[in-house]
């Protein structure tokens, strides 16, 4: 379990969505009020985000550290302004290394992506079949050990057969519906992919419960979020459900 | 506010006192059921021991990580057998670095110290005072900038001119009390300290809240911990009192 | 002994002065050339930074591993933009933490600096002596114990009665003088130093070798240095001088 | 590239081993003799050790930091006293996360393991070929992504078919030598293994340089490291041979 942020809109700083809601990113690493598993986010952090202006692949910031005590993070969050950010804090599976490579987002080429949810007993279940399937060029993208870096890694794959990134979530949760049937494993998957240009997020799970996750549109931005930060007028993506934000800001919702 | 744990008596393995109790010390890090102040303690942690058989000086093992993402602590707890222990899970003050120096216990030549409470403002208040009146090898002593250091290098100087350690602890309480009511600041100091022949707590605060203190004693060995670690007949050390735990394992309680 | 660098000028990527240049601060962490102590730097690192545009506080990244380690760096490197940059590699004194605190540049409000040098036995001697000059405010501003910070504590307080940023140094470092002579303390000192409008140097040693300092100036920016980054017309700045950096490029070389 | 360490015979503090000698496990660190490829080794380190009378599984601490940095390390090297130690400073393949995971020595029940040399582009090609042929036990005991892993993972599947640790070693460097024929992939495979009962080493390469190996025999001990750490009757280990330290010190050496 992790809790998750994904914002499409006019640029903002940093700090608007990470630190100063009052249920912010930091508070939620802390305090979170709707996990359906752990008891804090606590075991690192990252965020990944597009320049505003300038065509480049995107940046990631990462840490072992909880959020909260993060020093540099206070700095970049006053400096870093984007359009297109992804950020996440994690809870982690006890009694594996709480290392970088095992942060989130992850990032390859222009894809930033991050997921909240797990496969269950994920090592001695669908760890190695999930390997096997996957191209060499994501095989050895792989730097760590998380199930949320494999449902990643094939995202990468799926992406080069499917008309866009939407449906390249559509298809990587196929695998994971099939593969899970295959070997009985149960699994959620909360996820929120960008390109820079468009956002896109799913809500899946099957025979665990599924993870809430909320959407927020307003007039220049939209925020997909697994706890509401503040007040407002807060949906939520309904479950086995695909949401996409295009580049005008425009959604669509599509059942899974 | 962080949470304490001393241990004399029997070598145990250090896995006995921090892991395997139903409320340890890695469980109070992320479920505290008495705090005064905080949520947490994720902010880094340490433990200290003496040798079970040779003459030495203490050893003092110390992480930024929250305890339970600790791996090398794992093996210590299954290597490490001491029959004088004190640790500590941190909760710190915000803003601070998570610096190791930061962290406790506090070792000086064969003395180790641990405090659960805090000084009102501490940077704006008593540092100054208490940095002024140190002797310049406590002065140099100083690694960090917690309040809890700078009460262990009172203790050193205390230590000096006292018959012993339960006295020197009793200075320092006094000193404090005097620094507090001269700069109209509100303190807690529970502290546990040891030589490795003895050990001695206090529970005291002035203007805020008294942490609890709680101590145990079976036929051979001592618990004195912020938070009882499992079912047993527990007591708590009344407010204001000094506790020390003598060689032999008799217990004295004096009132400050 | 550190490396430093200074840059003002055109805006300019990171990557362009901490790693792409042939002996980079990222070769001159691992493979100095002119360290007259030390063999690597390789002791925690940072970065200072002023916004190209837009008013603020400027921003600093310090981390505790070689730089040549820092994943999150990269990322970083490709991103900031700026025309007043400060950086740092550390090489630290034997048996102290690593600690975050113990990084540079140091920020206090719109003010960054970086210090290549040392205060011989520096805890032993003007540790004490120079705090106890130190305003309140200058005192609680010190994180760490190193003597680059306490010697940026001074500046701090030099600058409240300074005509400008090089008086307040030159200003500082005749505060070092003098305490280094009453207690016969040989120390190097030299530093950078910006508030984002100039950037001032200097170089300086009392009974030690006095550490090299390099400047390029080019039709866009000036570069200062402790060793030349690439081919080019650099110029030692003599011993005993201040280099100003003023805000139109201009420079001017005034002796201590 | 790594620096290695074995030692087998009398229980001595790990402080004899890896900080006290002239040429010290942390002095190779910094400053290495006969590295053939990489200037340092000071991207994290480990030491794993086997208790000096009680039966349990050895014990590993490992940290990203470099070896001199470690504050802790220096209170470990005073308190651990083992006759069965094994000992490693890295020097990383550049990019990837000075990750714990990545740090020797590796761990699988009694059995430790470290590796100096390494497999040339080995994500591109012994990666996926490597794990392929694992067991489900040895592909889940993977943590990290170095080379020097995968061989160890190899080793815990061989041990399975092999009458002995010093046969078990022979094989998995059989394994080596075919896939690195089949895929046409230089690798050095310089590796030191221990159960507790014995220490076996090899010294091997295949198109590239093979790292040194060197062993010292005394009255009570014997030391196996990639350079020799003072002055004494240090032996090369014959390039393409076996070392095989018996319980009783014994040595034999055959060739591969």
């Amino acid at each position: 379990m992790c809790r998750l942020l994904g914002y499409f809109g006019q640029p903002v700083l940093l700090d608007r969505l990470i630190s100063q809601p009052d249920h912010s990113l930091v508070v939620q690493s802390y305090q979170p009020k709707e996990m359906t598993a752990g008891l804090l986010n606590a075991d690192g952090f990252g965020v990944g985000w597009y320049h505003a202006t300038r065509k480049a692949e995107p940046f990631t910031y990462r840490n072992t550290l909880p959020i909260w005590n993060d020093l540099n993070l206070q700095s970049l969050s006053r400096y870093v302004e984007s359009g297109c950010v992804l950020a996440n804090v994690r809870s982690a599976t006890a009694g594996l290394a709480t290392d970088l490579s095992n942060c989130q987002p992850f990032q390859h080429a222009s894809l930033l992506g991050i997921h909240n949810g797990f496969i269950k007993d994920f090592r001695q279940t669908l760890y190695r079949p999930m390997r096997d399937r996957l191209s060499d060029l994501a095989y050895q993208f792989i730097q760590g050990l998380t199930d949320s870096e494999h449902i990643f890694a094939t995202v990468i794959d799926e992406l080069e057969t499917s008309a866009n990134l939407t449906e390249a979530l559509h298809h990587t949760l196929k695998v994971l519906m099939e593969l899970g049937e295959a070997h009985q494993t149960p699994f959620s998957a909360n996820l929120i992919l960008s390109d820079g240009n468009q956002l896109v997020a799913s809500r899946y799970a099957q025979g665990v419960p599924t993870p809430t996750l909320y959407y927020l549109q307003d007039s220049g931005s939209v925020l997909v979020v697994s706890e509401p930060m503040f007040d407002g007028n807060w949906k939520a993506l309904p479950d086995r459900c695909l949401l996409t934000v295009h580049h005008d800001l425009k959604l669509d919702i599509t059942p899974i």
